[in-house]
């Protein structure tokens, strides 16, 4: 099995080299990651400037290949000019940190894992949800069985899983839930104070506020000790608003100006 | 009404200025723009680096507010710190180029009216489909249409409105259609050459296929002198997968280990 491996941590993360070894033992790995931390750039892509690809060595082995760019642009240049052909999964991660409820939208680790979708590649993300995570036993293992069960059910077109996946010991964790993304957002804050030169600047932190409350819901799931399994597509027509829009009649409008 | 403006394609793009004068015929306009052009940086936010804000000026006069950061960034710090409070409507535009199918993922500008909408506040992003677009008398009259539509009869919560004109004059344009998202691609290539430095590089160029044929598409209906109203939410969820993936059986699996 050909495994093409990304993340948004960067190509140095604990979290990947984890990834990397587990998948090792499943299949033929290719590593294309972020040379730096890529976290909350989304699903950006590089466009208004070139991309340069180095090979990165652990310990003076050949790990990987490192892009100066984005997690989405190491999926496109990874699948297009690194492996010249589509890998049969696409595994991005491990991530610090958990992406669930609308952390999804931010993600770069899980835009890498929607980019092979696009491409028509099968992909999971995987997240731990701890920024100084030492727990990856369970998210590995869990990983090389959706890898399995995916070669042998297939996704369908377009969807992804996000799994996200508790800071515990392998035996504390309870299980596995199919989930749906939460609606717990960020309570922003942004930070004024003043740099050295004496000029104002604006730093974002905040807090994520959780209004999530059942169980089928990724932020809740794993705040109880399951790991989360998302479906995740990228198909963001809201269906259920054609109706009204309908209604607005725009056109009579437009030719009544 | 209080308006708040941004884009993708900077504080000086020539769509951001046409739109903000319509839209001063109707509201209370302030504008909070990138400094500079942030295409395909997708829903990208800065948490790594402070924000800098800088008073713009357009002929001598104050035109709105420049920021160092994506167009995410822009609608979080302008409302939590330039309005201080949150304005009745999110306008994203005028786009150079069209902002349909695929592109939608990694539109700066979709992300800016997606970010307004995770913050509860109703949003539309507008595009002219045309990097080059001299033609924004369509896309002000129906972005005016439009937010009174929305004063009017509200957006579901999270729902954004995703609009795209063709670039053609006023009279050509056919008149409106309700659309979904369309599947059109991209065809990836990547343009490897050599840098002065004798060093290799690759840079992102390709070709939208164009595979949507049903008018309720907003690719197809933009190319075929339509203007495009999509219904576009930030629940990523795909519900058709649960019942697949429950049938996955993984805690009997992990307990079989």
């Amino acid at each position: 099995m050909k495994i093409l491996i990304s993340n948004d941590d960067g190509i140095e993360s604990r979290g990947i080299f984890e990834l990397a070894k587990a998948m090792r033992e499943i299949g033929d790995v290719t590593i294309v990651a972020p040379e730096t931390e890529q976290s909350a750039v989304g699903h950006a892509i590089t466009m208004k400037y070139p991309l340069r690809v180095k090979k990165h060595f652990k310990n003076g082995e050949f790990f990987g290949y490192a892009v100066d760019g984005t997690p989405a642009d190491c999926i496109k240049i990874g699948i297009r000019n690194i492996l010249n052909e589509a890998p049969d999964i696409v595994i991005s991660g491990i991530n610090l940190g958990s992406n669930t409820a609308i952390n999804i939208i931010y993600s770069g680790t899980v835009s890498a894992a929607r980019e092979a979708a696009i491409m028509n590649v099968p992909a999971i993300a995987v997240s731990v949800a701890n920024h100084e995570a030492v727990h990856f036993d369970y998210a590995c293992m869990l990983s090389k069985m959706l890898v399995f069960k995916v070669a042998e059910y297939g996704l369908t077109n377009g969807t992804i899983l996000n799994v996200n996946v508790p800071h515990l010991p392998y035996d504390e964790i309870k299980g596995t839930v199919i989930t749906k993304q939460g609606k717990s957002k960020w309570a922003d804050i942004y930070e004024k104070n003043i740099d050295p030169y004496g000029k104002d600047y604006y730093w974002l932190t905040g807090k994520l506020i959780e209004t999530d409350t059942e169980m089928d819901t990724d932020q809740f799931a794993v705040k109880n000790g399951y790991a989360s399994i998302s479906p995740i597509h990228f198909d963001l027509t809201d269906y259920s608003e054609f109706e009204n829009l309908q209604k607005w009649d725009l056109d009579n409008l437009i030719k009544s100006i």
